[in-house]
């Protein structure tokens, strides 16, 4: 699949509503926003920003951190301008990064003829500092920034792709967490090994986020990363892992038992996986994500063991996650004023956690499709059993 | 150590700055200096930001992702303010995030008085929607983001102490590649191996950032993370690591060789040992970073294995990287500005690399005292041997 046309129709989908609202152009600064318009993955370290105007769009990156190598050549021109930004890209002279990239993004505007006009920027991003250097008055800018947001929540097939491509990833990983976990294994060493054969697998290094919280302490409440537990024989461990590859990130959770599970192991996980097939069943555009939650957290509150509870979203959507990411519209919730639309990509996950005893949790993603759904996964939805 | 006191001296500095500059208060968003002044880790996902005036202070953190729990007591009063930020966290109603957070930020403008007035702001990162929302006009906006950056250049005990403690993290990580690097072991598992022993050693889990580029393709081109090389007898590996460790980020390279070094890869190293110590020796006070870069530069230039260079920086700043991190003042480069001052925390790192033929760098972090400087790095600074 070529990126190219997906990148033109994001573009001149902005550009409709720029023209909708006679806006000359725009400024992106956000990462997120930037790299879906571009293509081109932004370094944290080094800002990123495109300026666009109703024919053709500069995106300013760093000279060192980010790879234009393979800018695809779409139908509306982009050009790249390099702003030198490390003092030991030119050793020739004193590099101030902070003032290249000032300077290139001037001339960009100046470029494209924006200086002193209406333009949309993400208001939650664009910085005072840029804007006065530009000379953009308040009433020069105009918020686009909900607008691409919204544009983001529906994913277009190249973006469905790279989902289906990390939750395949995360997938490698539960298979290596499963090979390697018995009695005497720390939770880091399941999560170092689900790394290696990721890393493995995907052909380069990245950041593996997720839990990997395992023993009677598992509380589900989220952001347990792995804390040197070594695992016993009938230990849970609930893997739920995030990582962000080529700039997507899926979420995918398995819950693993160390040895033979028991009956009420066993018991519980069956509930989890009715939940998230009943979930499963009901994907499909116009449902309401509140009546997908009811769908899911009901079945697991009808059949919760004593003391017990599910005290989270039963899902949330998914997407790009080089700036601020992990969750985005439909939010799976008892109160969520979310509609499921073609081409929303989201995960369920139904859980459920006794405190003292354990927790477990089972987390798919799912593309939602003109009749219904298409996941993304392929590991087995059952208990993990690690012998 | 208690961070309390210092946290007071950091937010003391920049009130003496608003009121040299008569203005009323500041709004800090850039989360290095959220940090900085408040001690509390930002969540890349979900915003803080400091509101400060001249009593007193007002961190506006999401409810979900930033541990308020161990907030210091300092004796200029800073209160915090959680705004809902998941609807996980709320079953009973609908949370939105960004609604929320203008919310609580808006309450604290107004609790401190800031409304319509003057304010310092971090100009290369308040967002221009913000300052709407506030009913900031541009006049009353005034950076202080290039005053917080240059105070920030000096470490004060507390932050050297952090430092130290991220140096001697990235020892453990060498210690364990050593102990595992042999032929058919691939740069992957000494990665994750390095990862392993951090994460025991430092009782949790963390994002391991550089380079583990073996073999004969060696570039020394930034950015090098493993790829998938397997080893063999004879390779050079330069692992350059710089995960952040509580808010802090420490540099330090190693090069292994696996199997008995050749006399070529003994000489090679022995450059860049002389080199680093010469460097060493003349850190203190007042010595030009330019002048540094000579002394680290000039003894590998005049040392260099014929068709080899070294074309990077001999060093750089290091400090806190929980937003835009990675390089600090003083630059050690050959046209830096940059006066080396009692209290900068710098790295040198010297290498040189022969295309073909492979390349070496060592790397080691120091603080700059009264008189010279201590080093923070106990790892050898010898090749690495692993047979």
């Amino acid at each position: 699949m070529e990126l190219a046309p997906f990148l033109t129709a994001r573009r001149q989908a902005l550009r409709q509503e720029l023209d909708r609202r006679k806006l000359a152009g725009a400024v992106i600064t956000d990462p997120n926003h930037f790299f879906y318009l571009t293509g081109l993955l932004p370094n944290p370290n080094f800002p990123s920003l495109l300026v666009l105007n109703d024919v053709r769009a500069i995106a300013v990156v760093p000279q060192y951190g980010v790879d234009t190598s393979a800018l695809p050549a779409a139908s509306d021109p982009l050009t790249v301008t390099a702003y030198p930004n490390l003092t030991l890209a030119d050793l020739s002279r004193f590099v101030d990064e902070y003032a290249e990239r000032e300077r290139a993004f001037l001339t960009a505007i100046h470029e494209l003829g924006l200086a002193g006009r209406p333009v949309g920027v993400d208001a939650l991003y664009f910085p005072v500092g840029l804007a006065k250097a530009a000379g953009f008055a308040p009433e020069h800018l105009h918020d686009v920034g909900a607008f691409l947001y919204h544009q983001r929540v529906i994913k277009d097939a190249w973006e469905q792709e790279q989902l289906a491509f990390a939750a395949r990833l995360n997938d490698t990983g539960f298979a290596a967490a499963q090979a390697i976990l018995r009695p005497g294994i720390s939770d880091y060493e399941a999560f170092s090994a689900a790394w290696r054969a990721m890393a493995e697998h995907l052909g380069g290094a990245f950041d593996l986020h997720g839990e990997f919280s395992g023993g009677p302490a598992i509380t589900g409440q989220g952001g347990c990363a792995p804390v040197g537990y070594t695992l016993q024989a009938g230990d849970l461990l609930i893997a739920d892992i995030y990582p962000v590859i080529r700039g997507y990130q899926a979420d995918t959770t398995r819950t693993f038992v160390v040895g033979e599970p028991a009956p009420w192991q066993k018991e519980w996980h069956a509930v989890l996986e009715e939940a998230l097939a009943r979930g499963e069943e009901a994907i499909r555009p116009g449902l309401p994500a509140a009546e997908l939650d009811r769908i899911v957290r009901g079945h697991v509150e009808r059949h919760m063991p004593a003391g017990g509870s599910m005290f989270h979203h039963a899902g949330h959507g998914i997407g790009i996650a080089v700036g601020k990411g992990a969750h985005y519209p439909p939010f799976i919730v008892p109160h969520s004023p979310d509609i499921l639309q073609e081409g929303m990509v989201l995960t369920l996950e139904p859980g459920l956690y006794v405190p003292g005893k354990g927790g477990m949790r089972l987390e798919d993603n799912y593309v939602v499709t003109a009749n219904g759904c298409r996941p993304l996964d392929t590991f087995p939805k059952t208990l993990v059993v690690c012998a």
